[in-house]
């Protein structure tokens, strides 16, 4: 019973209607739950929010149930080790501390009472159940690679705009305190200003209104294009070498200028 | 008659001039009775108002003669099937239906009495009329390709977007809601700001005054510029392949200048 | 005397140092006499305001007396026909007619009495004299050129861009008209907004605040992105093809697997 | 003695301990010496303020027993030539100006009374100690490489983007000044708006509500995409040459594997 159960509940094994069942119930329940925490935020009869509190109770008992099964089987999942090194090891793995972080909101504010603000924080926790829906990964897979890849470019430009952030904060701060000592209160501010320019979103909440300040807004606006142009062709050079390395491997097929035979290589 | 008419209204066959002159003449009747939409939106004087009427009028009646004709000339566009079966496969077919859709605000106000907001969302079916003007589709079938080649890593990274902009719109709804409770009122609000700023617009009509929600907003907003990255990549890396597998199809086959023979590869 | 005033005034031809001063002279009087143009918007004392008019003065009977010197000596530029005909084709090359525009502004008011916004309209035609400098074209043929060649590409993206916007402007038109009578007064200012979304500027003047206005317009924003990727996509591409197709021309150098021997080609 | 302190500042040199303790050590003064900058802007308790100051002080006479000693044994930097030409070669160098400059707003107000204003300007300048981080240049010197060989399109791109800025400044100034004399006092005004329009930022503090004004504001909107897209390109087509070029110059060598023979090609 125990090994058919694991099979349903593990999503690479057997692709049994059970288990297909299985996957689709809690890919529904996920969505299910965190809509019910984005709808939550609405001004809703009183009827709705009790169905919402027993959708979110129904998933959280549903979401322990699977926990606790899969840490039941875990010593099938890890073959050849004791059960109680499996069950440490499954506990210990990504998938389980996001699927334990997920349930805990439900369970914790029972036996620890805490003020309004930290309920809703730790409420949050929930949407990490949305990392559970992991099968669309896939298509992911292709990109992270080429990120993975990149790594050192993209951590050597985000070291680079945060140096410049750093600086442009100080410097719009240094010119714009004295004009509007309300919106450029001090270096956060400056900040905030500094990453709505070079991301070239611009809010226009604060926004520089001396000379000097209005100079060096145009500059790092200018800065922002190459901020965006920067990691694109990161990304773009990326994604091609990953093609063009995939189809040289497939057709290196070429021809010896001295014999003439065939060179697959 | 009836083949002379096929011949004409059919895009696709002879290029003989009352086929161009009925191209054109259907083209401009789209592109005025679009503009005329558009311009009725302004405070006009009643004689402009009223020719306007008159050429929504010419333009609906042309465009139901055009559906008819199509629909009596259906047998000669599939040939080998009854008669009944062609139209039926007409009818039914992408444009037929556009076509219908076009003119149906027209004829229906007549037959069923609506409210006023009713009447202007069905006028609105009428711009799916340009869409009739599929004559540049060429042009944009390469890049139609393109995308239809790179749907997987497309809807991917629409799916992981989808996905943070709904985490997002929560955090920010949790981090704002107490500081400015008419502005992020609900997580549709939250929604609302997150995608202006993800896709680095940024209206401005509402954004983080909190520290915890400024730190969130400047995070998503260099999240924004990879939001921008990513597909410019994925297109970018397509265009480029299209052309070099083009390429790599020409040329794959050449002669020895020196014993004539073929060489593939 | 003519032939060594022509060598001095024509930009391709001898290197000599007259000619060289000559073309330093140009260059500042056209940076300087924009930048007049400029500055003279600024509120100055009466003396500034006067040296400009002066160097205004200046500048127009130097390119005036450039413009007749080049007309004179059009029959050194097209030898071979005759005094009339070579004048004839100078004076309507694309150069000649910019020339020609940006000295009438200071000519015809004396001629021509006209209303103060008349003036002011005429006064940028100066501004013209701007692609006089075109010493820098150079660096900016290569891309002219990828531009030129992917012209069908962005050609059918522009078309495809200006039917989404014309269609856009209709619709959040419909959904805000009767919320914000003011804001979206017509569809003129739905396609201001449609522009400041899809372009991602987002001046937040005008911003859609019912639901169905938000929701239209987190798509096209979402649009936006997509907007700012193809062109992208395409400009990368081509530039790239242009680099790889000079490398395919130097390196085209194999050998045949019967043979044995070199192939170029 | 000397050669041992030598060891330990100069950074390409033997990786002993004391050299390692050495380059962390000055890594962390910088980035709390800069964090400092940036938290004196907040309002902080007096003692708060008062660690500050010695931070600063002590980070300032470290810098300067650094650049002191970096002085002194300049002579075993550059070997060969004497003491005193040793030490001026260096002084100059870019990275021992960048040091000085970096010490000097601590200790030049001690000799010079200067204003509030003069204090704060050169208070940024110690923010020039960041670039003594130049650890992590080595991720960004295969962009950098990128950038100079591409510095040709990147300037004339450049060079047109400037011209374009000071004409459309010049429009949208003959457009909006009569409509809002404020908003645009004059042409510095109107480059302003065409920075925060062009590059997308789009701030929304003053922007064009004339008919005519708002249609060049749209084709300038459009415009710059286009100027996000052209960089983009380059940025991109340069990295993806690079990849390519490394690639052809690592397997141009290779060896048939029926002859034996080398193939170059």
């Amino acid at each position: 019973m125990k090994r058919s159960i694991f099979n349903i509940i593990e999503p690479d094994q057997t692709n049994s209607l059970a288990s297909c069942i299985f996957d689709r119930a809690i890919a529904t329940l996920i969505i299910l739950s965190v809509s019910v925490v984005f709808a939550a935020t609405f001004d809703l009869p009183k009827e709705v929010q009790g169905a919402f509190v027993w959708i979110e109770r129904v998933a959280s008992v549903v979401f322990t149930v699977e926990y606790l099964l899969r840490i039941w089987t875990a010593d099938l999942k890890y073959p050849g080790v004791s059960q109680f090194r499996a069950r440490l090891r499954y506990v210990s793995s990504g998938m389980a501390v996001i699927d334990l972080l997920a349930i805990l909101p439900f369970w914790l504010p029972m036996f620890l009472p805490g003020s309004l603000l930290g309920i809703r924080a730790i409420r949050l926790i929930r949407l990490l159940r949305i990392l559970k829906l992991n099968r669309y990964s896939e298509a992911m897979a292709g990109l992270g690679e080429v990120i993975k890849e990149k790594q050192r470019e993209i951590f050597g430009s985000f070291f680079f705009v945060g140096l410049l952030m750093l600086v442009s904060s100080l410097i719009i701060y240094a010119a714009e305190h004295d004009a509007q000592p309300n919106a450029f209160k001090n270096a956060f501010s400056g900040l905030w200003w500094t990453v709505a320019t070079l991301t070239t979103v611009g809010y226009g909440d604060i926004y520089p209104i001396t000379v000097i300040g209005r100079i060096f807004g145009a500059a790092l606006a200018l800065l922002g294009v190459a901020a965006v142009a920067v990691p694109t062709g990161i990304i773009s050079s990326g994604l091609i070498e990953r093609v063009s390395s995939r189809k040289a491997s497939e057709q290196k097929i070429s021809y010896c200028p001295h014999c003439g035979k065939r060179i697959c290589g």
